[in-house]
């Protein structure tokens, strides 16, 4: 029946894009606990903040009441090179899963970045530019937010240094290689550049890097340098201050062909993706206008969801970040390199934690043998090679239609495909093979992070 | 004053989308010569082809009269999988050349194949699979015929061999691992496994394959087994006329707001995306009804065209498949390896060829220090890393785009910006660390690949 009436891909038109960010906090009753300096234990100022971030994303980190921010209209220019992003009615996993349940998924890999990281990288390029500054710093993982950063600083015009988490520096030149070619410079971490990354690497010889180290190193580098700053891809209010175009994006275009979800799926590693995508549907949930079921997908291999503790903690590995608020499992973990499918923080979106805390969102935990097998599924029918990021939201997303299969139910499921997996070929690779294994840490393993979690007075 | 009307990418939507494809050659009035059988030196019939290609795609091949082909719904289908491709106004490369030229681009790399080349191998499989046939074979160079090909026997469910030209297979094994994951079998060529490969390694034992040595092994691979045929993805009228959607969408979507272009641009390797950008303009340049520039661009290194002659000859290094009258350097010539840029077939498509002959088009070779300059020029402002392929097209475009700065003129370029360089990022590599060299062959060079062309009876 719809069939007739819905597109296999749904695009906005350009007067149909989004004109402001929205900012979920504004309709969160309970907000998500603020940033503590950890040297005093108290509330982080804007003016400490300032060191470490441009003057505009300190104002949109700390401002939990505006709803809408107008989204400046050269940043608005950058969203056409590649926005917007086509929300995707899946037929073809409907027909090969035999299910009776219709699913969407708002794809953001169609840029060089394969990835929705560009949206905030935009937009925090632009803010420095804005305020004069000659460069930014910035850590990546599987490389995604390090070649969206790149994109964005070679547009308009700024120095971009990138820490690469030393794993993923090696099993993926070619995503340097992309990063140099926007003119970016790459440094594989831990690095002896920096004095943190010089500590970590004494501590540990043989390590192969974690988000949470290079982070310790790019915001090193950035407090440093009086014309620097230091970005972040995720986690942070300001990011999903950004991400919020996803959403906005697929509820325009759902709401122009009368679509409702039913339950909507999103990956998880800081929150980035599944907090952009969820806001406005969750904003109608908060404000009892709507109801939806929300799910968090995340990695066995790096449950913080799942097998965390809502506490706060260190952002990155050294220490030198602010105290976070978040499903953690201690900044001192490091999930095992087999692990190939991204999502490897430690932490999480505080947004994302205390929503998921007061009972508003469910999540999940997936192996990757499982993932893969829902990734080449996937791609076999919808044509997508998916990022591994993006694969654990497909696996969910089709056990979810799977169940529809078993009780007839004709739901509705949206899920998130946040990215491509063309720089992701090792680990495809090694699915193809038969190679790919996967560690799922012990509750010993998590003891160990959970004692490095730092003693915090309790907040009012 | 356009700014405000034209968007920065068009979108047909799926019900504007052709629901034909066009046989260029119907308007053509000196016809392409026929492929010839190189045993009796006469024109190859419809049975002899048989044995190599399906059944509906030898009629394609043949018919030189009917203007419109119908794509089947199945096809069609699997077009709305990755097609409507955008049509891009090239607002920020425009702004960066301070050109008053008004530039677009076709983008067709909105797919895992990364290119157009999907077009024709949605068509190929589909009716490899109509004739319930078991698998196809083919060659791939840079990978992206086979991927594309993968992709679509995966997705109507045929076996399919890929032997592929071994200095890709080694400079590019996460192409081979996108070809695994969609099922297909990769070999590097020349292989042990055919006659024809054993035969080129014992006379050339350190070769880094061509096309022609791969086209050579997977059609004797496909001859020998009644239920596999064998598919090529470029120089053939069949691929031409499945290629015309790339030209027929652009035509609509230009059609639609008024847009007309001065000067059309395409690379040309075998000539597939080219053919297919311009074939509903050509049409209307050979009815009479409007006028273009057509210009073909290809590597310096490989200069069919430009420095190849117009003559019979096999269309394989292996002499083993039909003569076809094109321009080309000879079965014999194999491209130095230092070229990066993919377009390394020694002919070009007869249609295009005799079009040529007949001063309907311009052609131009690039260097490719030159072409890689253009691509991160594009890159930078576009967002888009293209495939060095494409890239020869960018530099065309670029050039004509600074010559209108020069004399003032307003005029409408459109190139095809044939796919993505994410596959690329090792010739890019090289280009980063300012070690990408080019070879271009001297004419003693050249005379060595003709001194090998086929001797022909004259054709009437």
């Amino acid at each position: 029946m719809s069939t007739d009436k819905i597109p296999y891909k749904i695009y906005l038109s350009e007067s149909e894009m989004p004109t402001a960010w929205y900012n979920l906090r504004a309709d969160m009753k309970n907000k998500p606990a603020p940033l503590l300096n950890p040297g005093t234990g108290q509330p982080l100022t804007a003016e400490e903040m300032r060191d470490i971030f441009c003057d505009e994303l300190v104002r949109q980190e700390l401002d939990e009441t505006t709803a809408y921010y107008p989204i400046p209209q050269e940043i608005q220019s950058f969203y056409k090179m590649y926005r917007p992003s086509p929300l995707v009615r899946a037929y073809c996993l409907e027909e090969k899963l035999q299910t009776p349940a219709k699913i969407y998924y708002k794809f953001e890999g169609n840029n060089t970045s394969g990835s929705h990281k560009l949206n905030s990288a935009a937009a925090q390029a632009y803010y420095a530019r804005q305020q004069g500054l000659k460069g930014v710093t910035t850590e990546t993982g599987a490389g995604q937010w390090g070649t969206a950063l790149s994109m964005a600083c070679s547009y308009f015009g700024l120095d971009c240094k990138v820490y690469m988490v030393k794993v993923s520096y090696e099993q993926k030149p070619f995503r340097r290689e992309v990063m140099r070619t926007y003119g970016a410079s790459v440094t594989p971490s831990p690095s002896m550049e920096t004095e943190v990354g010089r500590k970590i690497l004494a501590e540990h010889p043989g390590t192969t890097g974690s988000l949470g180290c290079a982070i310790s190193e790019a915001v090193e580098v950035a407090v440093s340098n009086p014309s620097y700053r230091y970005v972040l891809g995720s986690v942070l209010n300001q990011v999903m201050l950004h991400q919020s175009v996803i959403g906005l994006e697929t509820k325009a275009a759902m709401d122009k062909y009368g679509i409702k979800p039913d339950i909507i799926i999103g990956c998880a590693g800081g929150g980035s993706n599944l907090g952009g995508l969820i806001a406005p549907f969750m904003g109608e949930k908060l404000r009892g206008e709507a109801d939806y079921r929300f799910i968090a997908v995340e990695p066995a291999s790096c449950p913080s969801f799942t097998r965390g503790r809502f506490a706060y903690d260190f952002c990155d590995t050294g220490k030198i970040c602010p105290l976070a608020k978040m499903y953690t499992l201690g900044s001192g973990f490091i999930p095992s390199p087999n692990h190939a499918g991204g999502l490897r923080f430690h932490g999480m979106s505080p947004v994302l934690s205390q929503l998921y805390h007061d009972g508003f969102m469910e999540a999940r935990a997936e192996e990757q043998g499982d993932v893969f097998e829902a990734a080449v599924t996937f791609a076999r029918v919808e044509g997508i090679l998916p990022a591994p990021e993006s694969s654990h939201a497909i696996r969910a997303a089709i056990d979810e239609a799977l169940k529809c299969k078993e009780t007839g139910e004709e739901k509705t499921i949206l899920f998130g495909l946040t990215g491509t997996g063309y720089f992701d070929l090792l680990a495809y690779q090694k699915y193809n093979d038969g190679a790919l294994s996967d560690y799922i840490p012990s509750d010993e393993d998590l003891a160990i992070g959970f004692a490095g979690l730092p003693q915090v007075p309790k907040q009012t």
